[in-house]
């Protein structure tokens, strides 16, 4: 199993149609699927990404392509939510975003893994 | 397919009957259909319009016909709704604005944008 | 068809049994019905007051047969909120109260008025 | 408007990979809209295709081009879900089909048409 | 209040545009009301009309103005039921028909009234 | 705690309006209240009547008084259904009732009691 | 029918197991019932504890019980409401307090009251 | 960890007080919980028992004890499923009985029991 | 990308543990994924397995390994059901077998394949 | 029965993958199960356990293990909350964490905790 921190990836972006006005881009996939380090087995998840962009957009195909990548990965949940956040503060430098991973039950137990980001003024 | 900026519209409005005291409106519509630019399919969602009145209230049916223009349009997610926002205050100048625009499912993905209009003392 | 602005009504009231203590009450009526005053068929909605009483507080059989009072009066969604929160207020004289009118779906549009009242001091 | 009696279409099918075991295949696309031939205003619905086949089935994509034919259509209630019927079986000439259409709120009054095929031995 | 058994209507019908299939249409009014002739009071119900036509289709409009007639008379339960099956029947002739009347909660009791006909061979 | 098999009552009923018909009638009471024999705390319960009506139908606001009477009376769950079935077919002779009795949990289980009466030909 | 006034009661405590630390206890009681003092007739509710101990905590049963008392007394929403909060404070004096009692429907209208108690310092 | 097979038991039954009318009784344990015998880990599940009575009714109070006598007893869904069948038809000799166990998710598979059983004539 | 009729696979089994009663066991594994072959995109969907076994009983775990395997695979809708039937009839020589695959919404369409088996006597 | 009180455990830990980042980890166990100490009968909950975490992470299979040793101890619902707050900050000195136990109904009551913990500065 490869490395998930390997990830190479470019996520196509459109110039913000209203950059003077601030308001909420909010994507939520119910589809993710990513792979246990440990035992291999699958985890499925719905990622919820939430921004206020400044002068860029994440083009929504382009963002799927990016959540597909993860499929057959390995990677932990606490590790997959602030790579997702990192990846595309990288990718548009929004004025805000959030990053809400909600994974389905393991062993009875449901966790959820939210990390957000702010640009510093 | 037509430019969705090109739209030409009027939106009758009435007279707001207490324009002595703040209060809101808030109109869904749960029948929003416009057209991708890219594929020419359809898009579906629910535009939520929410503001408080100063001197002038939209008319229900009037938007009812406004919304309906967008249904052969090509236009963006959130191009669209940041040009239902910028038409309806430069229709009813309120005092504050919100738009919500729910998008149905596309390729695993929903997608929700809000944009906000607070006028200025 | 009358005009919704010429209802007459008492509305009986009892005295507030914890005068000392701010608390709240909320009067949910979802069986609200009046007349729109351009196609003169029947609107539907869910009606929701909520005070902070002072001195006196709403009898709920009397606050029902004031509901029932605009059954047949033609009126609009914005104008019977606004008149069911000076009623209300100018009946019980109440620390703060908010009147909320849901409505049913018309041409594909829910829409839900929201006012409220605060005693000066 | 034109008359959707005319709508000319090819619809893809594939041969059934299981013909020896009867089965069922339901297509649920909660997306579809047709036009009022008397208003002129769009309607909105839930068409439900289920169909047991014999030597072939209907192709997703095809299905999804097919319904959106009916976008800008003036049609009935009862007229499109029998026309539908009509059409699927003529393609595909399945052993039983269903086809349920649910039509979201016009007045206060949500209507349902259900439509059965069964072939003749 | 006048007598419901009064009522005098006309309700516009059309060609059943598929004569020889039989198929369903089922109408549900979730905004039907009418009065408690004993209290005065009124009563709110949701009226689903289901029915296999023959030659004729009930006309959706005239339907709800049907429907509307019963605002302010004053009729029972059970009566209300049976007078909506036994007038629809008269007018369409149909195969079958059900007309089922759910009520909303009095004195914590919820009732549901259903009753079929079937047309003799 | 009184013997609930000594409950007297007189249940006032009316004329079947529709004789001629067999039809539905249901009361749902989703506010029964009775008494544990044994440990004297209260049972709560859901309490559904369906009936086919012959001659004679039940008058609801009788059917919520007699109801009432078993609010301080110690009777188990399935003695209660079956005494209510008895007692209100010995009061209109229907064609068949249902009685469904639905409590509330107790211990972590929640009981259902379900007994019909058909009249025998 | 007695003074709900007149209720004597005690509810036995624990010694709170945490009260270095502030904290919340929140007890759901879905199965309460008074009487209306005009009517007569049973009121249903629910009956929402929640408040922050302070040396002292309500033992679950006794809180059972002491609900309980209320099932034959004739007493108002708005004084059961505040008479609930006045008795749980006098018997634990908790930092913060919350009584929240909600109604089922009578006449169509849903009633819920709200109570609240925060301790001087 | 002991067999479960090995479970001994008495469960308190009482006479059926209407024996001349074949009716159904539920009872339904949402807090069931065993332990898997290959991992040693807790499942946790719904049981639902629904019978017709012949001259025994299981008490309720016995039955939640029996239940519990499973709490740290290794044994299979299968296995648990006919075990509690076998057992309560040993006790009451029912004229029909249904046990459905359904369990909670263990590896994304949820997973449901149900065997019957009908008395011989 | 594979071909998915190439799985080569075993699934553990074990002896029924009540041969003698035909009872139903029912397995719903809600995280099921493969590939579509045309697209290459991952198709998500729930699969529900019913049977009746005979002598044998397919192990949970190893059922679930069966399910892993169809990740990567490339297979439509209608085939991987069948194929799905067909692999486990195999296996356990069930006296019925049931397989529902229902996929997520596609374009606006939800789909759902039902097919069922029974042992010829 | 065992004093909860004394209960030993490791819990795994893990370092925190973004440290530098506050965030959000929130694990919910829904299959919680203790035992009441006064009844010896078992409660059920559902335990939230949401935390920032500083420079470790709780492991999550620890975590579940943690639970399970609950399992027969007796415990107040006061107590085990506070506890299980205690236990966990102790393992991984969070910079805040809450833990929410709700419990199942028991004699009509539903009870929720919630203890929360802010790291001094």
């Amino acid at each position: 199993m490869s490395d998930a921190t390997n990830i190479t990836f470019t996520i196509e972006t459109f110039p913000n149609p209203a950059p003077l006005r601030p308001y909420t881009i909010m994507h939520v996939n119910s589809e993710f699927t990513s792979v246990c380090p440990i035992t291999g087995l699958p985890d499925f998840g719905t990622i919820t990404v939430k921004y206020v962009p400044d002068q860029t957009c994440i083009e929504l195909k382009a963002l799927k392509y990016y959540f597909l990548d993860f499929r057959n990965k390995g990677i932990f949940y606490e590790a997959v939510t602030n790579k997702i956040l990192d990846d595309l503060v990288a990718v548009c430098n929004p004025l805000e975003m959030d990053v809400v991973a909600e994974w389905s039950v393991r062993g009875g137990i449901h966790s959820v893994i939210h990390a957000s980001h702010k640009r510093e003024k």
